[in-house]
Parts: C-alpha cells; sequence; structure tokens
C-alpha cells in the first residue's frame, strides 16, 4: 500500500523541544492548548500540491532537478502515482489540510473537454483518499497562467474566448471544491496584469476581471458552496503588473464593483515583500478592512527580487503574522498553506518532509508566541493609551464639526500640542521578551 | 527693482533645437501650437518654491551647501527677500505658474495664530507680485510635516491636538491659495503613516484621515474655491509606510469614504518609481479612473531607494507621460510642476536657472513627441485591433451570462483559443520613431 | 534553400529617419563613418543563438509559447533546421556577428562523450554557413549552469567530478570557439556562487573557480587562441548570491589570482540593473580599469527584480554606453551583443526580426550621439577644468607627503578650501543636446 | 554629579529571562562564560556618539524632534555637557565601549586650526572621563561629509586643498584617537563616490582614495598606534555611488593598492543590505579573506531604501552574523558598535537607554545561539563532508593539471556525476534548534 516513496520516514510525532530528532515536530503539538483552542484548530495547516508533487526543479536557468517516479506528469497513471504519494506524506506529516490547481493534479489535454473529465476522474480518486485518511482540501483553485493559451491574461485577455475558455475551467475548478468539501476557493491571476501599458486597455481590462469575479460568486451561491471566494495579491512575476497588486489594490478593486462582501483575501508572505510591504502590513491592513481570509505562510529571499517561496524560517516574522491572525479572532475558513517549495538542490524525499516538519514547527513557536503577547495584554493597552485622547467627547465633537470651527478653537484656546514619545523601541523590546 | 541674485542672467528666450546657447530654450516655445493649443497651455509649468528657495542643501549627512542672503528663512524681512528672488527668476523662465508650501513661505513662529498671520502678511506680498509680473498659482499646500509637532502625524495623529492644529492650518493655507487665485489645492501626507505598526491603530486612522479630506472638500464649497483638491501618493519617506501609496490606493480610500467625485491625484514621478510603479503606470490608471489631476515632474534616480527629486532629462520616459496626459484631453486646472530640486553640489544661480531651462526643454520635446505619435494614431489603432473580439454581441452577451452558460458554450463549441501575438517589440519600434 | 520561416520577410536595408517601413534601418547604416570608422565596425552587432532560436517562451509560471519547427531540440536534425533558420535571419539582418552556448547548439545527450561529438558536427555544420554567409561568431560559450548536474555549480561544486566535467565541456568549447574563428570565449557562473551559506565554503569555492580561469587561460595559449577570454559580471539570479557579482567583484577576485591581464569583462546593462549599477557606471569603472571587452546591451525592466532581458530602447541611455565604449577607444576584439529575448507573447516571426532591427536602430542612434557628444568635447573640458587642481607641481607634491606635513602647510597657510558648484544639471543639459 | 537628565533610570543588571522589568538584561550578562570567555569579551559592546548625543531628530522631511539641553552643539560648554551625559549613559549601561566622529565631541568652528584645539581640548576631557568610569574607546572616527567644504568628497575631491583639509583633519583624529587609548580608527567615506559621472574621472579619485589611505596607514606606524585601521563599506546614501561599495569592491581596493595586510573592514548590517547582501554574506567574506575587524550591529528595514540605522531586533539573524565572528575566533580590537539611531519619535531618555538595552539582549541572545551550534559542530560536519571529495589526492592533482588532461579522464573514465541533495531546509531546521 505504501508507494515506497517515503521509505525509511516514519510518522511525524511531537517529541518537544528538547528533541534532537531531525523529524520530529518540537513544537508543534497539535493537541496542545492555546488561547482555548487546539495547535492544529489555530493553525489549520496545508500542503501544496504544486510545489510538492508538480513541479520538478526548473528555474528560468536551468531544467528539471527532481527525478520522481509520477515526473511528467501527463498521462492519469502518473497523476494517480502522485496523489498516492501526496496522501501518503500527509498521511507521515499529520497535517489537516492540503491544495491543489487543477493543473497540478490532472494532465494537461489540449482542449476544456478532456481536461474536465480528467479533472473529474482524478478527484473523485481524491475524494476516496480524503475519506481514507481524514486529510481535508483547504482551497482549491484554477490555474489560469501556466498553458499558452492565457499567456495575454484569462478574464482579462483581449480575446473573449480565452475568457470563455477560463470562466469554464474555474467553473469545474469550483465544482471540484464543492465535491470535496473544500473550505475555499482561491483565485490568483499570474497573467491578470500587463506586459506593456502600449498593448493594454486598462479600464477594459478592469471591467472585464470584476465581471469575472461577479460570476464565480454567482455561481458559489447558485451551487451552495459555502466555502470563501478568495483573490490572492501578488505586485508582479510572471507579469510586469499585476492587478491584484497588493492588499489595498485589491481591497479597492472589490470595493468599486461591490464585491467587498464576497471576497476575502489569501495573502502571502513573499508577495507582500515583492510589493515593498511588510507581511504583517498586509494582513493588518486586510484585517482591519474585514477581510483577511487565509495566508500562504511562505517566504522571499530579502535579497532576491523574484518569488522565491521557501518555507519560513524566522520565528519573530512569523509571530508578528499570527498576532494579526489572533487579534482577529483567528481563521475561520482560511488556515497555514505552504505554498512553499524545496530548493532545486534539496533532491531527497527527505529534504521534502524535512522542510515542512521544520516550517510547522516554526509556525507552532510563531502562534504560541503571538498568543503569549496577547495574553499578556501589553501592547494592547500601549495602543488604547496612546489614542486615549480620540475617546474623549471633545475629540469627536470636533470630527464632527468643520475647519472654521476648529480654527476658531485653535486660535481661542492657543492650541499648541507637544509630541509624546511612540515608544517604537520599547514596545520591540517588549515583543522580542515572547519571541 | 532687481535683487542681483540673477545678475548677468538674461531671460531666457527660444531659440531653436540648433542653439549652443546654455541658457536658451530650443524645444519650448510657449506660443507653438500642438494639437491646436499653445504649448504653455499644454504644458502649465510651475516653479516649486520649497526646493528652488527654501531648501538649503542638507541630507541627511550632512548641511547647508547653498549660501543664499535670504537663509534661514525666520524673519519676515529675509522671507520678502525670498519671494522677490522667485519671482524674478519666474521673470527670467517665464513660466507661467508657481507653487509653495506655507512653510516656504513664511518664518516658523511656533504657534498657530502667529504663523497665520506671517501667512496672510507673506502671501498679500506675493499677490502684488503676481499681479505685477502674470505669474499665477498653480497649487498652494500646507506643510503638516516637517515641525516637531507634526511628528506623528497630522489628520492620522494619535492626539486630536495635532488633528486640530493641522485642519487650523490647512483652512489658512486654502484661504491663501482662494485668495492668490490658485488652480489647486494639494495634500500630501507624508507624516500620515506609521514607523512601526506595534504603536498604530489602522483603522482608526484611516477613518481620521478621511474625516480631515471630508472637511477639507466641505470647505471649499463653503468658500467657493473653485479649483481641485488634489492628493499626492508617496509610498514612504518619511515614513515606513505612508497610507496614500500609490494611485490604486488612493483611489480605493478616496472611494472607501465617498471621496472620489471631490479629489483628484497629484502623481510624481519618483513617488511612482519608489512604490514599485512606472510613471506611466500611475498616470494611465488615474486616467482611466477619471482622477489624474496633475504632476510634478521629478525624476528619482533608478538606483537610489529615497527621493531623489531630480529635473527631468530622459525624452522618451517624459514623452510617455504626456502620451497618457494627452490622451485623457490635457490637463484642466493641473499643470506640470517641477517639485524638483538641483544637486547639492549645483551652487550657482545659473544651475538654478539652467535646471529649469533644461527640465522645461526635456517636458517639450516629450509633449511633441506625445502628440505627433496621438496625431499618428498607430498605438490607438493597434490597441483597438487586439481588444476588436470584445465588440462583439457575443462578447458582450457572454459577459451578461454566467458560468454555467459559458462551460456550456465551450463544451459545445469546443472553444480553443489560439493565442495571437501581443507584438510589444513592434510597438516599441512604433514610439521609437517619434521620441 | 531558405526554410520558409521568414517568408515574407525581406533583406532590411537602410532607409532614413523618414522611413515608415516597420522593417528598415532607420539610423543603423553600416558604411556611415562615425569618428572615422565605418558604423559597422564600431558598433560590432551580434546576434545570440540562446534567446532568439533555442528558448521556447517559458517563464517561472509558464511553459512554451513560441511553436517552432525546430523545437524541441533533441535530435541533431531539428538542431540543424534551427542553424539554418539563423543564418537565413542573420542574412535578413545583415549584422556581422553572432554568439552561442553550446547547450543552444547541439541536443543534450546525457553524457560528455556524446555532447562533444554533437558539438563537433554542430560546429562544422556552421562553419559552412559562416563561410557561405561571412557571418562571424563574436563568442562562444559553454552552458555550465542548465542541466542537473551543474545545480550546485560547475568550478564551485563541492564534488571534483563536476569540475571535471565542466572543465572538459569548456575545452570541447574553446575548440569549436578556435575552429569558429570566434573573435572571444566567454564564461558566465550561473551557478557560481551560493543557495545558502550554511553549505557553502566560500574560501575554497573561490579557490577552485580562480583554478579554473586559470586552465582556460593556459588552454587559450596552448592553442593559440587569439580571441579574448571574458567573464561576465551577474549578481544573482539565478543563485542567490554569484561570485561575478558586479565589476568592482570581477576586478578584485581577477586581480587577487593574478589574471587582471588575461581575462577581460562582457558587461550587461541588465545585470549592472541587478547589481544595483546603472549601466554607464560598470561600463566606466571597466573602462579605467582597462578590462571593458564587449557588451550585452539588453536591458532589464527597472521595475522588476530579475533579468528581464529585453531589447534596448532607450536612446539617452544607450548614448551614454556608448560614450564610455567610445572614449576607451572603441571595442577591439569585443561588440555589441543582443542577449535579448522577445516578450514571450511576441509570437510571430516578424516580432524576431523587428525586435533586432529596432534594437539595431537605437544602438546606432546612441552611437552617433555619443560620438558628437566627444567631437564636440564639452563633457571633457569640463572634466579636466574640474580637475586641473591636481595638475599642479604643489599637489602632486602633495600627494608624495605625509600626514604630518600636510597638517603644518594647513595650519601654516590656513587652508580654508571654498566649495565650487558641481554643475550636474549643466552636465546632463549638455548631453541632452546630442541624444 | 549626575546631569539629571537619566533621573530616576538606575544602572541596568542582568535579572535573567524571567524578568518583567523593561530596564533590566534579560540576557546579557557580562560574566557568563561563553565558548571560554566573558561575554562582554565577546561582544564588546560600544556606544556612538553621533547618534545617541548629537543628532537632533531630523530627516530629509522635518527637523529636531529631540530637545536636548546640549543642543545644539556650536559652543564648548555644551559640548562638555554633552560628555557628562554620555559617560553617565555609560555608567547605566555598563557597556565597555563607546566610539566618535570629531564632529559629534567638538563645535565646527569653520576653520582647521579650531577645530583642532576643539577636539583637543574635548579629548582630555574625555579622557579624564575614561579613567574616572573605565569606559574605553572603540574607535575615533573623522566626519569628513558633514561640512559643505567636503560635499564633493575628501580624498576624492577634485580640489586638492579639500584633500589636504581632511587628510590634517583625519592627523587630527589619530592623534586623538590614540591619546585616548582608541582599539581602532575608522575611516567612512560617504562623500567619496559621485552623484553623477559627467562630472567625475574614476580613475584619479580612485587613485587620490588609495594614496590617502597609505598616509594614514604610515602615520599609525609613525606615531606607533596599534590600534586597527578599518574602512567601512556603504554602496550608497550620501553618494549615488561610493567607492567603497561592499566588502568585495573594499577588498579589491585595499589589494589594488598593495594595502590589504594593513586595513580591515568595519561591517554594518544596514550597508550589506542597502548593497544588496546578506549581513553574514559580507561577514563571510571578511572573514574568508582575512579583513573582518569590527562590526555596526545596526539594522536597516527591509522595505525602506535608505540608511535607517535602527536597533537590532531580530534574534535568528543576529545568531548567524555572530556565528561567522566566533568561526573566526572571535574579535580581536573590533567590537559590536550600535551605530543605532532612536526613532525620531522616541523623545525620552528611558528611550534612549532602553532602545540600548534592547539591542544588547538581542545581541547576547544571538552570541549564546551562534555559540552553541558552534559546539553543537553540526553545520561545520556538513560542510566537511560536502565537501570531502576535494580532499582526496585525485581531486588535488586535477587541480594542478591542465584542461586536456581532464578532458582525457571524463572520456576515458567516462564521468558523469551525479548531483547530491544540498540538504538546505534541513540545514535550516538544524540552525533553528538554537536560535
Amino acid at each position: 500500500m505504501s508507494t515506497g516513496f517515503f521509505d525509511g520516514i516514519d510518522t511525524i510525532r511531537y517529541e518537544g523541544p528538547q528533541s534532537t530528532s531531525e523529524l520530529a515536530y518540537r513544537h508543534y503539538d497539535p493537541d496542545e492548548m492555546v488561547m482555548g483552542k487546539r495547535m492544529e484548530d489555530h493553525l489549520r495547516f496545508a500542503v501544496a500540491w504544486w510545489h510538492s508533487f508538480a513541479w520538478e526543479g526548473g528555474d528560468p536557468f536551468g531544467g528539471q532537478t527532481f527525478v520522481r517516479p509520477w515526473h511528467p506528469q501527463d498521462d492519469m497513471g502518473r497523476t494517480k502515482m502522485k496523489a498516492d504519494v501526496a496522501f501518503e506524506m500527509f498521511g507521515i506529516l499529520g497535517q489537516p489540510f492540503y491544495c491543489w490547481h487543477d493543473a497540478d493534479i490532472r494532465p494537461e489535454m489540449g482542449n476544456y473537454a478532456d481536461n474536465l473529465a480528467g479533472l473529474e476522474e482524478i478527484t473523485d480518486y481524491m475524494g476516496q483518499k480524503q475519506e481514507a485518511t481524514g486529510t481535508r482540501l483547504l482551497w482549491g483553485t484554477a490555474n489560469l497562467f501556466s498553458h499558452r493559451r492565457f499567456m495575454s491574461g484569462a478574464a482579462t485577455n483581449p480575446d473573449p474566448e480565452v475568457f470563455a475558455f477560463a470562466a469554464a475551467t474555474v467553473k469545474g475548478c469550483i465544482d471540484a471544491t464543492h465535491k470535496l468539501g473544500g473550505q475555499n476557493y482561491v483565485l490568483w491571476g499570474g497573467r491578470e496584469g500587463y506586459e506593456t501599458l502600449l498593448n493594454t486597455d486598462l479600464g477594459r481590462e478592469a471591467d472585464n476581471m470584476a465581471r469575472f469575479l461577479s460570476m464565480v460568486v454567482d455561481y458559489k451561491h447558485k451551487i451552495g458552496f459555502e466555502g470563501t471566494i478568495l483573490v490572492e495579491p501578488k505586485p508582479q512575476e510572471p507579469s510586469k503588473h499585476q492587478y491584484d497588486y497588493d492588499v489595498a489594490t485589491c481591497i479597492g478593486f472589490l470595493r468599486k464593483y461591490g464585491l467587498q462582501d464576497d471576497i476575502k483575501l489569501n495573502i502571502e508572505q513573499g508577495h507582500a515583500i515583492l510589493a515593498g510591504h511588510s507581511f504583517e502590513h498586509e494582513l493588518a491592513l486586510a484585517a482591519t478592512e474585514g477581510m483577511l481570509g487565509s495566508i500562504d505562510m511562505n517566504r522571499n529571499d530579502y535579497q532576491s527580487g523574484w518569488d522565491t517561496d521557501q518555507f519560513p524560517n524566522n520565528v519573530p516574522e512569523v509571530a508578528l503574522a499570527y498576532y494579526q491572525v489572533l487579534k482577529m479572532g483567528g481563521f475561520t475558513t482560511g488556515g497555514t498553506n505552504f505554498d512553499a517549495k524545496l530548493r532545486r538542490q534539496s533532491l531527497d524525499p527527505v529534504d521534502l518532509v524535512a522542510a515542512h516538519v521544520g516550517g510547522m514547527d516554526i509556525c507552532a513557536r510563531g502562534l504560541k508566541a503571538a498568543a503569549a503577547m496577547l495574553e499578556d495584554g501589553g501592547l494592547e493597552q500601549a495602543l488604547a493609551e496612546r489614542y486615549a485622547g480620540w475617546d474623549t467627547p471633545g475629540a469627536q465633537a470636533m470630527l464632527q464639526s468643520d475647519l472654521g470651527a476648529i480654527q476658531r478653537r485653535v486660535l481661542e484656546e492657543g492650541i499648541n500640542p507637544e509630541p509624546r514619545s511612540g515608544r517604537q523601541e520599547r514596545l520591540e523590546n517588549w515583543v522580542n521578551r515572547f519571541v
């Protein structure tokens, strides 16, 4: 029943911080209670099919490095072998969820009908495996960026037939996600953007993209899919400019088209960095607007200008991310996906397992630190004190007045405010007590 | 009557491309007709008071390099001398407009009442000069970022008294702008942002900033100021993160708070770069949304991560910017401001004049190239052809249908679109025929 | 005899600036004399085999977009068809040179002996074509980065057998370059760097890389190859850090190991940008050190953090590059290679030809502007004046003295220097008279 | 005897990790033994005079925020008050060292003689305080970048009189450093670079800079100063390009001019980031070349493109830095300087003290983690195994052979290396056991 791919690798167990085993959880203990909830139910870890099983190790300057028995994924047999291996790894890791793009799980057949048939066959197969193992689907998504038919966009393609092909593809993927009990459905528009403004009609493309999203929302309601629709911000790469640039841009777009109540965001650390933001900025902004849905907890290298999709390895940074998540009350349908790929030199099966174990431990440490910070309450208290002036009746009345009235008051009262310390270093020290 | 500062520098004249004079316009001929309008009326050049007359040459690692007789600007006498020199330079250049921040034109007196009195006195003085010379005010603005009272923000300060001080200051500046016949009023929020999320309440600050802008709009209407209210996007510096990050962020913000019909954008090349965008991207996006108000035509160095505010010097880039401006029908109340500073080693009066002459010539070349591109029409035609499929009844009907209907059509008709060339290099070559 | 691939595309002719033809040179006139030399002999254009004929249009998020009859290049027949098409395009463009990597021109056979045999066969074939057409080889190079055997480096691989395989490969490529009369041999170390310091021995890898280069130099002399050995700086991508980071790093490395007289640099605009430098900086530095060998005149997008390898399209920037080349006396064995790829949406044969035509015209305009600047002499004169003080006997004597003597003189003479204007904007204006 | 500035702040004590006091060391215990040496003797902390006492809180968009009784520092009285406060803070923190620029500790008098006299007077005063308190001088340096006389460079100025003024200034500063028992002398060339290549003679400036450094080395030997001469890499800011760009550039420069045995490097995290490198890269490279002298342990914000000079707050990053330091055997004359400034909103004396306490604790945690990693030995063992092939006689013989011999062996033995995993994630996991 085992595929043999992970021979010699046992199920990963929690052994505590002192363990020196390479393949043990030192910090991730699914049943440990954190702020009244099991750690597993907080973190809601998901493994991504694409990077872990489909990607062959290529980069812009080199080809395949991983030699897997299920490569290339151009027939249904190897596709099922890949699913066998994937669920075997889920069993080893014990994480509760996984995620897929359609193009990772079925062969590309070159036309819509055959692609759809392949998708249905493989998702039936995966559904049986879900049932047998208990691993659940965090989200599904359609890959509308890899095939050459999408080279100029999917929903934003100048050719309406590509829009049609993309819409039909998404319908198939939502159906499959619904069938598998997926908790969310994600759209990432890698080619929804442009290479040059010289050949691009920005206004028309935005309208078409919005119409596409509206159809997705309508369809979700029509079939009774109760998961969350998520869009994923990224500023560029592969496109020179992508329309879902960052959280602020996505929210502005959704609000313009009246979609802000039906769609939330899936936010990735690496994409935040590429857009010039810290991860916690993107999370905090989305949470403030009530639109933080789920996260992709893979980091980019700070010195690289492209999407490196590495496993997280910095606890202080991860802690600040979960601080935002916990502050908004934790995930509902969302979770912590590792949209992370092994470095292409990490050839061995044990590399794949160890990378996930390490990433999950980093997140567990971050979550516990974030919970400790919230339970201590120091940061929230400092924040309340800093803004206390705004809670006075006078300040609230001013907000309802006008420039003339304010000027009169400033002149009459001789208002001349003295600045107060922002205490940044002291707050940073406070954080460092917990991470 | 001359201040003597520009001794030896005559009024700049148009001498044509073959001129070898350092102080002549080779390309900027105010009366030349471009697409049916005088070049001066297209470009609407403005000189910025701040960089040209107030800035002393300091940077984070060094102090004053410029030794001007009107420095430091801490009494009204030197402030008036500065105005004399400024208007003298306007006469030399012959550009139609100028711009100011309150803190550039009056001394800082340490309290609101005296600052206001100083502003009124100096703007009366400048009003006389406007009348005498015909130079007009493109926009005024309040500096709500330099004084320590604003170190933690103005409209977004945790202290409501700072909000009050800022609101009263803006009222004074709008009054002065109105008095001087200003065509726009600008708000740039250099401290409206944060240094660390640890001490920042994002939601509250956004609400307060929106309320502040609403008061500005209300006041404009109350006093009958017919100029345009403009906000200026910038992603960071001085703050780690600024709320008016880029065009998309600003538009999303304005729309959230219902301000999108009352406020437009003042867009700067250097700020676009800092936000990870090309200048033409920011212009095209704002124009598409009907929110392109005015531009600051100063560039940043591509290898520097801070705001270098240099005079423009690259015709192909400037041409693409004016292409967006002309495509939307040209400026209405807006214009081309040089929010540009001399390099701090450029000590001499002739450096200051020559920098403006060079910048104006670059813009004139860019404008003429943009007009030639539009008159040729090749780009617009290529665009129309590329999207022609969307103009068919079938495509429009599809947009009104749903995912199910589209899927049926894809299956029934076997839709399998073949990609078509995006022709980027050919379009770039086309542009290079004109620049 | 024609392959049919370029059907309908005639040989490109010089038609002058007023031509509206898409497929004509408007500025590149090979026989036009520029500073006493034919334009063709100045620019020495080369077409790169890799991007133009081997690359299939893939990027990290998508696969093949170009559908060429010679793809995939996995047998000798298709490889020869590719050569037929390449030389046909050389005939259409009329550029004098081309360049190759071994992996672009032969199939990958999976072992050294067969790869070598393939290389010999195809280069014999290409040699006949060179003879028939007059197109010459600017440089050859070995691709030591794409195959998985090189994933951890070639000369810097932890496995000495990879060093051996790489050394043998380079020997074959130098032999082939020599056979074809190549004017240079290039080494670009895409995997000579690291992904993580955690698994890297910096000192050992540097020593091995230097030893490898020494062997190359020795072999060149042994076989009487009179071309120049060039290394090509790039800071990163594919590696997180590459050892040939930039010009300064390469020169320092070569000098450390005594290789500075035997190796020069091949400098690329896009790589300069990635390293945080302007292209003219890299060229000026290399020229100052006598190590500027050849250039790759392909630009990166300023808003993208990866190697976009686009055709040049900005005359002012290109002019400053050729200014450095002309100032050092022009190319000797080097030339202007387009290591540029079409955008992956530019599917048609005409896109490929037009991109080269546009790039060559941009370079021709840049060269002529650079020559005009040099002939005018204004920049050089301003430079001489600025440093004139250093040409005095007193200044030269000071350089030979010591801190004590200098202090005495400063004290005795009360030396208190007054700064003088750097005149940057005036010099920039001066440049803009020519570009 | 107290200045009163720090009233209410007691001497900081080590209280252990569980302490909740804001002003206690939780990790820095000077006497704790780490790898056989006292923690204090490993870390060798220094406070920087400039940021902590001289800087007034200005940035490019705003002026003074800190209101200190010793500002502005334009007379000797306030300068001594500043020294009193500084040494009082050293007593509170208990760190063993401090650092200064001449311009931080004496008033600027506008001419060399008076500046020198001021320097002598204040350093005599500081010498008494050193004696009284035991705090020692890690390094002194001359500020050759702030005053307008240096706007176009110091050693690289086009005006030889500025070179003279700079040389005399450095002599005075070395004398003062020697007098105070300084352990190093630092040169950072903030204006040794250019704003534009158009007015710059790269070759001449490099030669002059090298000659300047040679004079410094000669003078050090002449007066018997036994400290280390250090140069500090930084890529840009204030200059567009600085000659001491990064570690590789500095080493190449020093080697070119034969200075590599007399000068080492002072490496700053923030400067590494600006140059596109990780801090550990810069440290590892310098250590490999035997040129790592001292460190400035202040970080830059990853999303800001300028020098933010913040106190360190990320233990995993700091641990990797000290790993490099410990691996090379630890500091000799160097140490850990905080060239860090408070955020300009951190107005209170307690902010200044707390920032140092937090930074020192972060470093102590990092040092202990680094020591634990070294004592465990896992990383070094993995490294040795990875490169073991190079230790064989065959590999060493190959390095002494030539391309022809290697090719023969590859052909004869059919060498076809199979890649081995680089194990990056497993090594990162290993590190995370310790940080």
